[in-house]
């Protein structure tokens, strides 16, 4: 465990193999790798292909380091990335990575807790987009935030109830935008926002899908890219 | 079974009970139903809570009238219908009528056969979208696009080699965009097309999913419409 500690999320454990496993939850102990035993049908379920009864839960990829990450990505010119403001969802994240490796953008950020990372079904769910897009793992989401404004970038979050429409906002420079969970923003993150941008719905039935918001709010950001540089160049 | 047989698609039995279900399936068979025998395995891990050892696969919703559907649609002043030439994934469609209600665009055409219809799945997945659209069902769908064509509707197929990016063509009129399923727009679909569009993508990593193509591009057919709404009022 110890050599890929911070690619682990969590060690599980089938009841009844508790003290088989004693060797195992000990080093987990000590690496502080969070543990958890549950039922028999529970593990069935949750792990149909496994031959064992202890399941190291990790993440597929080797995340990009924050700091390098937002020196690298301001050297470009107009640069979008995105973040998410806790996703739980792996069938989300992994729509997610798909649609961004497709379109394009530099990078994903999402937080370190409180959040779905890049697990097997994220990657299998992404078709292989998850291998091609940065993802950065931040611990503070908001302080983040904070920093990428200092290097340039404007911070837009992405909100049913936002106040200026998305085909509205000058989305050219570097961009970074902020995506909720089916709650919205956190309070936190909203107010760390520059502005917040809404993706015109139904008022009955508002409820975009957070990978669907996310690849409109990209595609606007492309579009505007090219059409203002069509503009230019005549 | 006879009073909605409109709705039935599939009756599916355990194997073991075919002699059990003998009267079901000589209805079935009278009624011109499908049915399919299949191991007990395959059957528990498909209707995972159902508590029999039949079961019948059917439609959730009851579709719109194509005739009457196109005469109540051409009525609206430049509506954005969408149609969708075979989607077997009811994920996908769950997805496609989630956003499509969110984004309240005037109805959803599918073909009859070759294609998933509006199943328990694709509501759930939907979230109640699926009961806020009209969905109409075709025998051929080349022949009705042929039809909306001549009561004035642009038809504007997606395809990542499409020869116009999206955000060039004029998406202010009524409007049929069509969509294919991984493998692209079948030949005859494609060439009752008016136009083939491409939403812009990664030459190294084109495959958008058919549900994030969708929400795209009727994101873009609603942006020109409220931009154009507002040059004119100025």
């Amino acid at each position: 465990m110890e050599e890929h500690r911070d690619r682990i999320r969590r060690l599980w454990i089938e009841q009844g193999f508790e003290h088989a496993s004693h060797d195992v939850i000990e080093e987990a102990k000590r690496l502080g790798v969070p543990f958890r035993i549950i039922p028999r049908e529970a593990y069935a379920r949750k792990f149909k292909d496994s031959t064992s009864h202890i399941y190291l839960e990790q993440d597929e990829i080797t995340y990009a380091n924050p700091d390098i990450f937002l020196k690298d990505v301001s050297s470009h010119s107009g640069p979008v990335v995105c973040a998410f403001d806790g996703i739980y969802d792996p069938q989300n994240l992994g729509n997610i990575m798909r649609s961004a490796a497709c379109l394009e953008i530099k990078g994903i950020i999402i937080p370190k807790d409180r959040a779905c990372g890049i697990t097997k079904t994220v990657t299998s769910v992404s078709r292989g987009g998850a291998e091609r897009v940065p993802v950065v793992r931040v611990v503070n989401l908001a302080r983040y935030m904070t920093d990428m404004k200092k290097s340039g970038f404007f911070c837009y979050g992405l909100d049913e109830r936002g106040s200026v429409p998305l085909w509205e906002a000058n989305l050219t420079g570097p961009v970074c935008l902020i995506f909720g969970n089916e709650s919205g923003l956190r309070r936190l993150t909203r107010e760390t926002c520059d502005q917040i941008l809404r993706i015109s719905t139904s008022p009955a039935f508002p409820s975009l899908n957070v990978a669907t918001s996310f690849a409109i709010a990209v595609y606007e950001a492309k579009r505007q890219r090219v059409q203002k540089a069509l503009i230019r160049d005549r």
